[in-house]
């Protein structure tokens, strides 16, 4: 079947924007993904999963992608000639889920899941079009009590993860009240509901281009560095102030302080205040801060934040950003804060697109890639350099069952007595085709503790050797010529047969000191 | 954005061949992965993962399903009009992998990956069009010491999981074998490769068509109970008896005994042996056999089986299959052997179809959702009867930030000193907007083990109302009139605010029995 021509060959590479992961990066992110589970199940949130693929117009086109390929979906044709499209956020998928369950689930419904998106965008660096999020909804509860549990739970997280209080923080607003500020504007009815969007979407860009380039966004558009131009909302200049007039009230709490009081004080002062859904927004904003602060949550983990919108199309209420606060270096080596690493909000209107009436509905979602970044950042992350296999080399291939042998008794007898929470100990044979010295360098390669070294001699005699690869690098370190290396064999020592699995125990004890 | 016309409203349902799962599925899966990951770890295998997609040439066609749309694969258009497709297994893509990383992978390199393939068959009862497979692969292992050990994990997975010896077998055969008999008979060379794989594709379906239904699609064909007809093979009745005899050598070994060797000595005897393909592929098979009775697999956990031909075109040399031997009803009643729940098998060519030269490969696919099927009617996966969150409940709303403040109280004191092994006890607070009997029938719905129940008086008391839900049930029940059940209201007691987290801990271990 190869290609014997290496010059047809094919080409071994993926599509951009699509990566390979590797042992460290697994077992990484198999232990966060295991800590924000054991946070979520605190809350009584249980587990559920809807496959990657839905009907097309199942899922909707709410990505603020509109300039990509099906708006940044990955869709292909059934036999049956319906659309079909690989899921872009674990959202959808789940209204889709509850409405088709809803009599049977229990009210109010908790549920989360962690699982791969994807999304056909331009990619970049640190961008992926296949990523992860893990998920929490609470479905069917109008109160914003489940929003303040989603905020608290997701302070609970950081924490669980080792994110210390002050270097991350749950900010909180209400799309409530920047709708009643467009109304206010004029920006109100089903006809303006676009330019809604791109006023949305230009606050959504404060981190990223400053209060200038949101200026310019709201108003007639905006040229990047690149010379491309964003068309802006069209706003008129007393329209953007107003507008950006939210901004300052960013920072009216203190970092050190308690409550949220001062913030909520100035939104209820405001002029948009006449504004009913602007009240109602700010209302609830209240009532959040109220429920956070009983349960011992003070600004340094929750706090409102006008500013906040979140990309998504559609969110209805609350909306929630997970901040990491600590300053990273980018690409360019300038330090810079390291910013989101997950959101949510309210979306009250997505479960209702299948029963023709609203489903109360609030969630949050972590993106688990880039929250594994940060804590990597912060040495908070998987320690990469695990113990590997004792290996049995293989000297004399045609005893080959007997090292079979030896290397099956050592992976029964080193696991026999092991705890479900101790990590295996693993054990090969070596299956390659070359010689003792690049065995032992395939050991080395490996981080063996151990390799286990036999020829017909030693068969016969019924003694091995075991070579204690640690030791071996520590001695041979202090061991000045390659033939007194040779001569003294550093770390290796003869063991009977019958006596193999206790003695390798014994080193393995020895290496982790507790012998 | 709800559509607020019911008769407007989409259809909440999923396309077909794929399925939503829930907390019981789930939490079985993930403990069966556990299980089965710890026996791979075992043998020194690393986790590696791939992404979702791969070019579509980078894949190949190697699928049984050749009448299907794109031969079975999901696929779609890039940007730049190169063809992407859905991995339908995970070896293409980790010969892929290997191929991009060769020279800093240690060689021999063993991987395992859990993950979701997509095939796009005709979706039918317990036939899915996403599904999960658990692989472990070694590559750069030219002996088939490398074949041995994979069948040897194999069996392992299949004990670690909880199946009794005898109730599985992995069985193995070699494709040179095969090879060597289509070659007697006159099916040798490149241009009969089509009509090869049409016996192999024959001689696969045994098992669900019998003796009969494989000769009728060696010959001219064979029409099924519906009138579908399939093309068979094609050949002569010689060349179809010489192939059909290699079933006569089935059930050679006794089931109790202990070694291969009497149908390696049958395999050897035959007229084929003749043939050199045939020849070394009986070799192959005797050292493997050789190897694992080595290290104490007798035919109980492993067995030489010549009829085993697995259904992809890329193998190589020997094939393995995991069978589960015990009976089971089928979907009309009958009691039929379980069957097949994982193959796999050496596959030299596919990483060379990147280099230009074959690269020594072998591994083995357990179907996830399938052995989980079967795990549960052994009754040896999951019990879905988990206790469920200690429900708060709330009388009254206007002192909703009093019951978060005991909900939290509680979710924090109940889970402060678990260790890492120990399932978090679960705290909600009632979010619905329903009245007390609601909130008690939530309760019960979840399994909760109590509730707690606090109106203003309780507030201002400083006392509250514990309700233990098992205790109450099992009191109930020994209740007879509703009027007595509202006086005794069974396992109710009241406790001191300042003592709640005590109280419910101890309620906690007096149900689990320990006090």
């Amino acid at each position: 079947m190869a290609s014997k021509d290496k010059k047809n060959r094919l080409p071994a590479r993926l599509p951009r924007g699509f990566i390979d992961r590797e042992a460290g990066d697994i077992r990484a992110t198999e232990e966060m993904l295991a800590a924000i589970k054991r946070v979520y199940e605190r809350y009584g949130f249980e587990p559920v999963e809807t496959p990657f693929f839905e009907y097309t117009e199942a899922l909707g086109k709410f990505l603020p992608d509109q300039d990509r390929p099906n708006e940044g979906v990955f869709s292909l044709q059934d036999d049956d000639e319906a659309w079909l499209s690989l899921r872009y956020d674990l959202t959808a998928p789940l209204a889709r889920y509850v409405a088709e369950n809803y009599d049977r689930l229990p009210k109010p419904y908790r549920s989360y899941r962690a699982g791969w998106v994807f999304r056909n965008e331009k990619p970049g660096p640190g961008r992926f079009r296949q990523f992860m999020q893990f998920d929490a909804d609470t479905v069917g509860a109008p109160s914003v009590a489940a929003d303040a549990e989603i905020c608290m739970m997701a302070a609970d997280v950081m924490e669980a993860l080792g994110v210390a209080r002050g270097d991350y923080v749950i900010k909180v607003n209400n799309r409530k009240v920047l709708d009643g500020v467009m109304e206010a504007i004029g920006l109100g009815g089903e006809e303006n509901a676009g330019r809604r969007l791109t006023v949305l979407r230009a606050i959504d860009k404060l981190d990223r281009l400053g209060v200038e380039g949101v200026r310019e966004l709201l108003g007639e558009g905006r040229e990047d560095e690149s010379g491309d131009f964003t068309k802006g909302a069209g706003l008129s200049k007393e329209g953007a102030e107003a507008v950006l007039s939210l901004f300052d009230l960013i920072g009216s709490n203190e970092r050190s302080g308690t409550s949220n009081a001062p913030v909520i004080e100035k939104l209820k002062a405001s002029t948009f205040a006449e504004t009913a859904v602007y009240a109602e927004g700010v209302g609830e904003l209240a009532e959040i801060a109220s429920l956070v602060e009983a349960a011992g949550y003070a600004t340094d983990r929750i706090e409102i934040d006008p500013s906040i919108v979140r990309g998504l199309e559609y969110y209805t209420g609350p909306v929630f950003e997970a901040q990491l606060t600590f300053e990273v270096p980018n690409e360019k080596g300038e330090k810079v804060v390291f910013g989101s690493v997950g959101g949510g909000g309210r979306y009250d209107g997505l479960v209702g697109r299948f029963r023709g009436e609203d489903v109360p509905s609030t969630g949050f979602s972590i993106g688990v890639s880039r929250l594994a970044a940060a804590l990597k950042n912060l040495g908070k992350l998987g320690s990469e350099n695990e113990t590997g296999p004792v290996v049995v080399t293989v000297m004399d291939k045609s005893r080959l069952a007997d090292y079979q042998a030896i290397t099956t008794e050592l992976r029964v007898g080193l696991n026999a007595d092991l705890a479900p929470s101790e990590r295996p100990v693993p054990v090969e044979m070596y299956l390659g085709g070359s010689g003792m010295k690049a065995q032992l360098k395939y050991a080395d390669r490996r981080n063996a503790p151990c390799a286990i070294i036999a020829g017909s001699d030693e068969f016969d005699s019924g003694r091995l050797q075991v070579k204690d690869l640690l030791e071996g690098k520590r001695q041979a370190s202090a061991i000045a010529s390659h033939e007194e290396y040779k001569e003294e064999r550093p770390g290796q020592f003869d063991v009977a047969r019958t006596n193999l699995v206790e003695e390798v125990k014994a080193l393995l004890k020895r290496q982790r000191g507790e012998a």
